[in-house]
């Protein structure tokens, strides 16, 4: 594995509050920002944060299902509403399910590598409260293979598909454990959540949530093995964050204690019509962050945060065995043990994650590399850990591990 | 403008028939192929030109509203069907409206100049035909600010905007003139479509196809200035074509004269909330194909074979204007003198274009590249032209001149 070709960095990171139940301002009666207002939100804070926004050559944008949560496709040229500097550039949209966001990251990688660009804003948007759960659920199934596997699923597709993976996981290493550390992962994301006041569990003051991750799942009314606190948020938002290179970010004036070095870079893709190899791994998460890892020169004790695609709280564990951190079915003992804890050997998703910031599908891979980004330069406020190691990683993935984007990056 | 960075390539184009109305082949009330299909037909014969699939190292598709026209997202993993050698690899989709398959070669572009990859598959699909025209206006409107313009928007969104682009054009520059010059825009498109078996217009035979284009449009069951036969077909296909480097091209067994050059590349977008600065010209088509023409160094006057976005037959006229073949105004001289024709001075969408072969959306813009490639490369079959110059220019249009990406490519 070569190391990266040229020096990448990531600069100018901000994301908005990951609107939905939970947080006091939403309202699910009442009309709420749309895509418009994310975009500028996020798009404007990033670009407050350098000299001047005509030094940005590029645009693109992550966004999974405008087309039906908003009818609105061609997300690039919408995306020049971010700031008048951006007219006339070149902008385009990427999508991969929940890993659009990674995509656009990787998107953004290559055109400064390609070295028709130093410096590229990338975006991530979704809005989805604009229809009840479960529509939104059918449409959020388009992630999946819809000719095909939607058809034998259930009301709630992707849940089921991870009520399937926690169930096959809960078999082969022990059903009560794997409940429990199920149960820990969501009592983490929402005491992480607390801290930042941008997620949408930030409010939450249940005393006992071991309590509510330890409900009995209902398999009648929603999954056999998951209930509704393992579950990422419905949730409106959005994110911002410059790849540049280094001369990208000079102009741009900013130091390089402002920025971090991206320094591996993982993509693979799994055939969307087959069904996973294997129920309690997640394999092309396994082989894109091996990618980026390898690309790094690392190893896997190396990282100082993580942020990992917690769509589901077996997912967040099974991504921590992707990542190699421990053995198959060793995450149970990790997360039991508050191993993945904003003070513990592996600290995850310190944000929140997709559990307890929020998941607006589209925005979810770039709202990671801010909060790497964040933890990395010393700007997570009130969610900041002490680093004890250099590096972060990321795992951006897309529908039941079909499209994983990897990044690797050092203070 | 620095030239083209890095030696690249177009390698073994294909593209499928355009299915709709038209096609004998094609009945509205039998099931149809879908999005599977047309990645795996277009897919396979592009493959099969290589010598060994595996040395593909990426994949990129373009496509524009599989969401709603098939519930499908997730198109990058769905892309590995097309071959067992794609699996596990970086699969990405991209899109910008109608210009998604100019961003899926943009984007395949980006990726061997950033060195991370050699040779890279750029598909474009898109499945139209499951919903009734009247619902994939609305459909395909999402190319427009939805939740701004769309609202004063008629039935037929963009056959709408066009009609106003005719309309104005008309009284600048001459209303009969320039409805005569949309009918000669018409005639020669099925003329090519009748040379070009997979078009969807192969099989008209009227007789008189300028009485058709000079019909009276009809402003209350359709638009003030346009009649249906100045219309882009809707569209079922998909297109396939190889981006790679010289070492790419050579690995994959292929000599140069299997090959085209790309020498141009010009990119653009304009923000989508505003409405064009002048319905006259496309502004955002001129700056791409500027830009394109600029980065090959050459002028205006060396194209021997042209690709543009006529979407409607007026904007192919106006295309024309954009990339400064004639002043503004002075396509109607040009495509009434039958200028645009095989055997004119700008032989222009020799394979039928929008009008004629079709307009499966996201595949477009990757059909006029292998079209390009099928000329410079002599493998046009029965509507080869004999070349007069030996660099190719496309234009891929996105909405109402809101993303647009241009090439230009050389023998």
């Amino acid at each position: 594995m070569k190391p990266m070709p040229k020096s990448l960095y990531l600069a100018a990171g901000a994301y908005t509050v990951s609107l939905g139940t939970g947080r006091p301002e939403f309202n699910p009666r009442k009309p709420r920002p749309g895509l418009e207002h994310y975009i500028q939100e996020a798009g404007q804070a990033s670009l407050a944060q350098i000299s001047d926004p005509n030094l940005i050559d590029e645009g693109v944008i992550g966004n999974f299902m405008a087309a039906r949560f908003n009818k609105q496709g061609h997300l690039g040229s919408l995306m020049t509403i971010a700031h008048p500097a951006l007219e006339g550039k070149p902008m385009i949209r990427v999508e991969g399910a929940c890993a659009s966001g990674g995509l656009a990251l990787a998107t953004g990688i290559k055109s400064v590598l390609s070295g028709l660009a130093e410096s590229v804003l990338v975006m991530g948007v979704e809005v989805q409260n604009t229809v009840k759960a479960i529509y939104g659920a059918d449409i959020l199934a388009g992630a999946g293979w819809y000719a095909g596997e939607r058809k034998q699923g259930g009301t709630y597709f992707f849940p089921e598909k991870f009520s399937q993976r926690a169930g096959a996981f809960g078999a082969k290493f022990g059903e009560e454990k794997t409940r429990g550390a199920m149960a820990a992962w969501y009592a983490t994301a929402v005491e992480n959540a607390r801290l930042n006041p941008l997620a949408q569990e930030h409010h939450n003051a249940v005393k006992d949530l071991m309590a509510q991750g330890l409900t009995p799942p209902d398999g009648r009314s929603f999954c056999e093995h998951l209930n509704l606190f393992h579950c990422s948020k419905v949730s409106d938002g959005g994110a911002a964050i410059i790849v540049c290179s280094k001369e990208g970010y000079k102009r741009l004036g900013l130091k390089r204690d402002d920025v971090v070095k991206i320094v591996g870079y993982g993509h693979a893709a799994a055939n969307l019509t087959v069904p996973p190899p294997d129920l309690t791994e997640l394999t092309t998460s396994r082989k894109a962050s091996g990618l980026a890892r390898k690309m790094a020169g690392i190893s896997k004790d190396d990282y100082g945060v993580i942020e990992v695609h917690d769509c589901f709280s077996i997912t967040g564990m099974l991504s921590l065995e992707a990542l190699e951190l421990v053995a198959p079915g060793e995450s149970v003992e990790l997360v039991i043990a508050g191993e993945n804890k904003r003070n513990g050997r592996f600290p995850t998703n310190t944000g929140g994650g997709l559990v307890g910031y929020g998941h607006p599908t589209g925005a979810t891979g770039v709202r990671m590399a801010v909060d790497l980004w964040k933890q990395l330069t010393g700007r997570a406020g009130d969610y900041q850990i002490p680093l004890k190691k250099e590096h972060g990683i990321m795992i951006s993935m897309g529908g039941n591990d079909k499209t994983v984007v990897s990044l690797v990056v050092r203070k």
